[in-house]
């Protein structure tokens, strides 16, 4: 019963199995590897990019802060949710990245940014002169860090917002499969068709040790972030073993499918909890994750059973009484089972 | 006969099992799995430092470059050898880790700083004011980029003169374990007892998939690593991996035996290049790296059979009479065999 | 008929008087200037700071950014009012002084920080890991950027709270001899009895070409700021030019006579308009400022007449109907006259 | 008899009489003042660059970190003269402004960087990946920081050798007038036809109180310049009071006179030490310094009579035998009389 986090997940055996492979005899390395040559022209083939520049790293916080800093320069502000992960989880690594740029928030229902919201910034933005950041670049995330997905139309209005101003987008896709799966479009629909620029192309959560493909539709960008991905210690000497976990990934599906089972498991949780009395769900279920509250009881119960989820937001007291509802974040993972969703369920009864 | 560098090697089977180990089930993550708590306790001990700070980190440069930054102001002049890894191949990450200090570069034979040079520019560094870079640390590199090694005695002399200062000493471990089997010491003799403050305790080149402890002994310094490891995108999600090629690396001494074989190896590469007529080592060999120059036409034989290396320095141009030496650097590796060796050392008969 | 700014207006004859004085023969640069003792002398005196760091420098901006990055870490937040000039003017120059800190934004009437706001964002942080942006300082303006005034009490109030969470506080003091005279206090009850750490103590505003001083209350802070002025370009050769000035200014009390004049000015502007039919303040006036709303035709006559203000917000038209009011920020000088004013009421006799 | 820096020189009494006339009523600031445009045309004119981008700064080191970061990417290496100012005596202000580049050290005689040199720095750079820096600019200084002069074909040579990597060139100008009118040719011969991109053109050190401007030959690099000027706190808000100086500065030649006037005292400096028994120049004279050593028996002379310059290297030590030379740095200004030269020369009448 853990829904803490789905980085707290570990990987499938076909994952294991990948690296058992890439570890036989010697490699060269820094992503001159030959199993990179496959992964790139495998990812080149999923997005439907031939020309695309595709890089690894390790960690989202480095996929998402190398992706702004090759797009915006030091005095521009990225546009992003209030509640984005680069503005809140990353410890000011964007600003570190880009050499001290601006996160200008944007409000919006479920993590996604409002197109007026941003609009109008935007606007605002255009106004102004030496005395201010300049409009740098707007930086989405799908799935939303509430749990919500952009559709495909979303996506494309807010780009289209963007590009009205000259902006390049970002897209922060530390759960992209779980999103592509659950909207149920093609990677090039919900990125470059709908106007994305670059993505961060989450494997970790979705079953990889540490593993994150940068993929940059504009291949002009190339250089510069290889020498930032270097400068910023990311690049990996035996890089094989990166590239291998996200062959492994990507073969035969596996990608997609554990992203459908993370998701089938939260859709689970959410029918449970539409049926607890006093629980209500607090954003639209986008794909692998559910908030929701329900009566501290129920918390209780779950929590001396060895259930492990976070209080959302997370600085909430369990005190008070029993029938009060605390609302939580769950998140299921590719490892989730139906098991621990009933289990977890049969806790929680309600009031 | 792959000996371009020990970074093309792979890893032994016991990081693979460490790896499928630590696979099983959830584990909270961002350091806090329990695989970690081991692995720290198991450093501190190897280092016989029970406070010191110990972080992991995926990459050499990322070690590097947050150590010298946790320890330098963005005003500080880093006191390094002309050919040192932060220097030469590194692509700045000192320079941006730090926020823009200075690195100065200091001469000595066979990658070791001299120390009366590394005295004489600190004394007139004494004598500045506000105009110029102040003095910031020494990092020394041991095995150095030249294959040699820093005795604890050297290293005891180089840290006198950056007390005498007042500077904070690092120390890049790349290749740590290769210096220390090879000088027959403790890792505390070679470290805090020598009067180093901070440590790269490389895994990476020795066996590991990308794992580099930093090894703080002042644990007032943890928070602020912390911090700057979060920020540079350093911090995995899903640690254990790291901990757990770490913990497995450490067991039964295998770390020691990788070093002591890769340096075996080296020791038989040098003893059959000593006996080739017209070959000639570079420098002194400290532990798994051979530099040394042979004639031209040993190099047409042992690139047509497939070995691999660099040349050294790596621009030279291999046209030339056939008799005329060429240099070279040959690194051995734990997976190196003495067949690999023998095998090359078969092609390059002299003139 | 100038109202745009006060940083349009010139500088008065004794400020003149003083450079001349000062271009006798030669003289020590970058601050060893006999004349700088006497100003650091005399700041010390006004601040009632025996042991006060005082440095000159050209721009707030530049007063501002040194200021906070002595104070705050790359990795904490500066938490400002949502309308802070180091937020809205300066091109993020905090950010990059500090090497990428995050400004946090504070929202409060009229400029000022509601105490409860920051409070509460200071609680939030309190409770966050390595994932999050740390606390790192608070800076108030005095004059706010919407022209109103903290009272000595407010700004005791927001510093006890800064000081609850161990919060150095800065002081933007571009308009601070405005804000003194007003409030009818001293100095040191405006900043350090209060509990303010640095205030950027603003000269450019209120009579001088391009000087601010930095005063620092805890000394120790001294070297870093020097170091950080010096590599930021800010350090002068010629410095007995800014001593100068700063002398001239402080002499018999000339920079508190011409806030006062400034703010009599401002007074007579806010007194005009409120028996001005249609128009209304917008904030109330804390100094040399003043935010009011008339009616459209008032608007159109000044600017006929050659009256120079900023439209505020400044994105704001012209077009609508006569009677249609439109707010303005209108800045009153030391150079701003009598005449200046009633000419500019004259022309704007409302609806 | 000051002849330690030609910074500590006051202004002529055109550049006081300049500011007095600047100082009459309100002016728009920021650089829209009506004397800049006045200004601008006349830089342009002087450099026969119609096009250029022409801004003003108050310090040298603000004029060349700034031009060095608009033409640099922070992953860029500078090549400049060992002894560079930039290197030497801006506390990292090259670094800090770029975000982290590297200053790659070039030898050469007399402050001047050998051509070849810096054609095998460039030549071993060209060959490298993404581990290494890569080639980012060509930073000449003229005068030299010995004295020296680039000849304008010297200028030339080295910009061949930049323009054949594909890198921009900046010129650090301090001492550009003294050089201009030695070397007798045009503004546009020494920069632009020679094939330098940005000037930092110094009026300070030839009697300004703190005044550069930065002359970009390329248009479309005006304004991230201005942004970056804007964020490192650099504009000046009144912004009349550069541009007055510079007017004045550049009005009737007098820039030219007192340039001309500065050499003429460092060539009877020169001259007369040229007939001091004992004495010896160290570098030939470029302009308006004279580097030479003499017995100390006529350091104790000059010292005891009040005569103000630094030995160079800084760090010597008066103490020795009487006849024994130790070097020096003298330098003339625009203030420089001959009764002081000859005063001074009288000081020291050998062993």
């Amino acid at each position: 019963m853990f829904f803490a986090s789905d980085n707290s997940s570990g990987v499938p055996e076909q994952v294991l199995a990948a690296l058992a492979r890439a570890n036989d005899g010697f490699a060269p390395g820094y992503g001159a590897d030959a199993i990179m040559d496959r992964v790139r022209a495998r990812i080149r083939d999923i997005f439907e990019a031939p020309e695309a520049a595709v890089h690894l790293v390790a960690t989202g916080t480095a996929a998402n802060a190398l992706a702004l800093a090759t797009f915006c320069p030091p005095w521009g502000a990225v546009y992003c949710h209030r509640i984005a992960h680069i503005e809140e989880d990353e410890c000011g690594a964007p600003e570190f990245y880009t050499g001290g740029s601006k996160l200008v928030l944007i409000d919006g229902a479920d993590g996604r940014m409002d197109p007026a919201a941003l609009a109008d910034k935007l606007a605002a933005a255009a106004r102004v002169g030496v005395h201010n950041v300049q409009k740098g670049m707007v930086s989405l995330t799908n799935l939303t860090e509430a749990g919500a997905r952009y559709s495909v139309s979303e996506i494309k209005a807010l780009c289209a917002i963007a590009r009205d101003h000259g902006l390049p987008v970002h897209l922060d896709g530390a759960r992209f499969t779980n999103a592509l799966v659950a909207e149920g479009c093609t990677p090039a629909e919900m990125t470059w068709r709908a106007g994305v620029d670059v993505v961060s192309f989450g494997g970790t959560k979705n079953g990889l040790m540490g593993v994150e493909a940068v993929v940059i539709f504009d291949p002009a960008k190339a250089w510069e972030f290889e020498l930032r991905r270097k400068r910023g210690g990311h690049l990996f000497s035996k890089h094989r073993y990166l590239s291998a976990q996200m062959e492994g990934w990507l073969e035969n599906d596996l990608w997609l499918d554990l992203a459908r089972h993370a998701n089938a498991m939260a859709a689970r949780l959410e029918a449970g909890l539409s049926r607890t009395p006093g629980a209500r769900l607090m954003h639209p279920r986008g794909g692998n994750m559910v908030f929701a509250e329900w009566p501290r009881v129920g918390h209780h119960a779950a929590q001396e059973a060895g259930a492990r989820y976070y209080f959302w937001p997370f600085d909430q007291s369990l005190d008070g009484p029993g029938e009060a509802p605390l609302s939580a974040r769950l998140v299921a993972s590719w490892s989730t089972t139906e098991d621990h969703v009933d289990r977890f369920l049969d806790l929680i009864p309600g009031r």
